[in-house]
């Protein structure tokens, strides 16, 4: 077992007091077998605090701080900790009639201040402190276990002695962790707690932990499960593997962790033995980038066109010039021809097309920055979505690829709930074009000005 | 001036020695003016001692260190210091003269390992130890000072007093910093030192530094001048700047830190009204993922076909099938028909090109993987060249990217020396198709197995 020490106060670097908590927790915890690799003396600064917590976990099994938790200004721990783990504060009423106690028996005011000392985070278990009026607390964080301890020594160290010692021959022994990630697209984080997993967290403990990492249209489920040995951990990890899986079905595009969306895909696409063209305007050549990272994705990869400028629409994809001046670059109608013009001219079972308000500029109250439409030819479908992103160019053109991959993916495996529950929209769905109407015709007709 | 300790030894870890040399520290530092944030108390292992005096000369203006400087097996800070900044040893002979003067009163054999001890990394300053064997180093690195001192605290305390106290305050009076960055593309890192700034080294000092950080295909310079005020250094700055800008000329295509070379391109091509297409075979669409990162890139982009098949290079950019036959995808023929088809095509005045092999497979000992050809079509030049990249199919695509960038940028600035020393293949110096040597055709001619 790794520890990690941090040990804050500004009266530690200043030298006004030896850091003699770190001497006193390295030894106790040497002498039961715990390594200690590192000590950290920061400032009471939060975000310092914040940083070098967040830093300590990502190394060790066990972090234990010590000071910043007095009922003072500058004792900021028990603050940033709930800041880090973004929980709110609980009250202990154990703690407050322990103070209130305290300061009867010494005939002491009992103040506002001290009435927060009885306050923790949410999410920490109470380290009762019967030496003085700050409460130590222990976290379970993914993989490893926070202590936050008083800074003053004698506390500390009853702390250490009655609270700590007892659990590390426990802890010792829940020291293997098995990972399993599950990889889905298309789904907020919150969406994924809230409507999908709304229950799971009676599922979790100190021994199995479930954790979530988003990226750009993306999130990937850890599962963490502690042990005694390899067998009990796997079990761990497995159980809550099944019942996740049971719930999120397909939604699951792998659970394999370097496993990517574009492989999924292309998994499904050479089962078919389906090959797939894109036609890119505002992604400007990233969804073909990503998909030919793959090795042997050759196999079900044809090409595209990166159809920048209107001009290339019309030349290089068959999209109508008047469906161009009547209804703008990025609508319905041209994301439908792009697609369909694409798998055609290149000759294959599928197509995918991307056409949007990239940003910074070019956005108009219809269509505001981020607004994307893909289209989608597949033997069996033909369709389009339309999907407000942000305003960053960068994120529209990746958000954009994932979605697209990911609406394909779920098509192609006969799925009815498409990615962010985006709406098909078809052909025969859309209104025929009125020449009456091309005098209002949308302001944005120019695929130069869109995606500029 | 923030300062950071790094306390070197695992005796401090397990307790058997209070850390007494960092309270030491900080109230001698507190009372000449400079502050201490952070202390890292730390274990004896070259990787640990690396990536911690990293991380603090990136916070900090002056970095201490003590411990890990006797003569025996755990005392490795010296050795790791000279790997993290990659350079020799060399021997202190008024160091070696005053250990043997040392032992010689003594009465001790002086023995290899206290030879070591006069040994200090080839970018140290001396700062001579008169308490002891083990001498203390000063490093200048970028923005920041490191000091390296031993751990046993007279002698710590003796050359802090002795050497660094007199020094302190005109560091602290070289505190205000100016920075500029120059980039170039398509130069190797140590071709920048060796051949075209040979003798920079004689340029710089303590007050004016120079910084290679390489991405890529690319090397960005970082400038950094400290002052007294602004004014000194800027000029620091500007004086450096303008040395290296009469050596490097129009190989810089930036002085802005955040520009990039697509940018740099497409304002040469604004500049010139000409409008760009591309077509890609091993880079996949990046090339215009690349260039469609820039807002307004629209201006000059056109579009592009991503030409991942060998039938798509045919009926999409009039490749012809013979030369595919005959002389395969991966050849100076298909790249130059592939740019000047994408820009015919597409009605543009310039066109570029990629096909190679992108690996992990598909590679022969004639176009081993990371070969790649690029194709370079504009009103006034029809040019091919031949990079070998790495094995790696992420970095081949890069490097093709940028190396086809900087080359259309230096080809359209009317600059002869192309990226890498490459050289230009014209159309008219390539010997014509002749049919009797079909038989003998490269083993690939497939663009599916070339990418796969």
């Amino acid at each position: 077992m790794i520890a990690h020490l941090i040990s804050i106060g500004n009266e530690l670097l200043i030298g006004d007091t030896v850091n003699t908590n770190a001497s006193w927790l390295g030894q106790f915890l040497h002498n039961r077998g715990v390594q200690v690799t590192q000590v950290y003396t920061i400032t009471d600064e939060p975000e310092q605090i914040k940083l070098t917590i967040q830093q300590a976990l990502n190394k060790a099994d066990l972090v234990i701080s010590t000071g910043g938790l007095g009922p003072t200004l500058d004792d900021v721990t028990k603050k940033s900790i709930a800041e880090l783990f973004d929980v709110d504060m609980r009250h202990e009423q154990s703690v407050e009639k322990h103070i209130k106690e305290l300061f009867r028996r010494r005939n002491l005011p009992y103040s506002k201040s001290n009435q927060a000392q009885s306050l923790i985070p949410n999410n920490a278990e109470l380290l009762f402190n019967a030496s003085g009026t700050a409460p130590g607390m222990l976290f379970t964080v993914q993989d490893s276990l926070l202590v936050v301890l008083p800074g003053i020594p004698h506390e500390m160290e009853h702390l250490m002695t009655t609270q700590i010692a007892p659990r590390l021959q426990d802890w010792g022994s829940l020291n293997i962790f098995e990972t399993r990630y599950l990889k889905v697209a298309g789904i907020g984080e919150s969406d994924l707690i809230d409507n999908w997993l709304p229950n799971i967290k009676s599922s979790l403990n100190e021994s199995i932990n479930l954790a979530f990492l988003p990226s750009s249209g993306q999130v990937c489920l850890r599962l963490t499960g502690r042990g005694k040995s390899r067998e009990e951990a796997m079990i761990r990890v497995h159980n809550l593997s099944f019942e996740i899986k049971q719930r999120l079905g397909n939604l699951i595009y792998s659970d394999e962790k370097e496993d990517t969306l574009d492989c999924a895909l292309g998994r499904i696409l050479t089962q078919y033995g389906y090959r797939l063209a894109t036609a890119e305007s505002c992604t400007g050549g990233l969804m073909g980038h990503m998909l030919t990272e793959t090795p042997g994705s050759s196999v079900y990869v044809q090409g595209g066109v990166i159809a920048y400028n209107n001009a290339i629409k019309m030349s290089q994809l068959g999209v109508d010039a008047s469906i161009l001046d009547q209804k703008g670059a990025v609508s319905a109608e041209v994301a439908l021809q792009m697609a369909k013009g694409v798998a055609e001219r290149m000759g294959v079972e599928c197509g995918i097309s991307s056409t949007g308000v990239a940003g910074p500029g070019g956005g108009s109250p219809e269509k505001p920055i981020g607004t994307v439409w893909m289209g989608f030819f597949t033997p069996t479908q033909h369709f389009a979505v339309r999907a407000e992103f942000s305003n960053s160019r960068s994120i529209n053109k990746l958000k954009s690829v994932i979605t697209a991959f990911e609406t394909l993916r779920r098509c192609l495996l006969g799925m009815d709930e498409l990615p962010y529950n985006l709406q098909k929209v078809y052909p025969d769905s859309l209104e025929p074009v009125d020449k009456a109407q091309k005098g209002q015709s949308h302001t944005l007709s120019s695929g130069d000005s869109l995606n500029s």
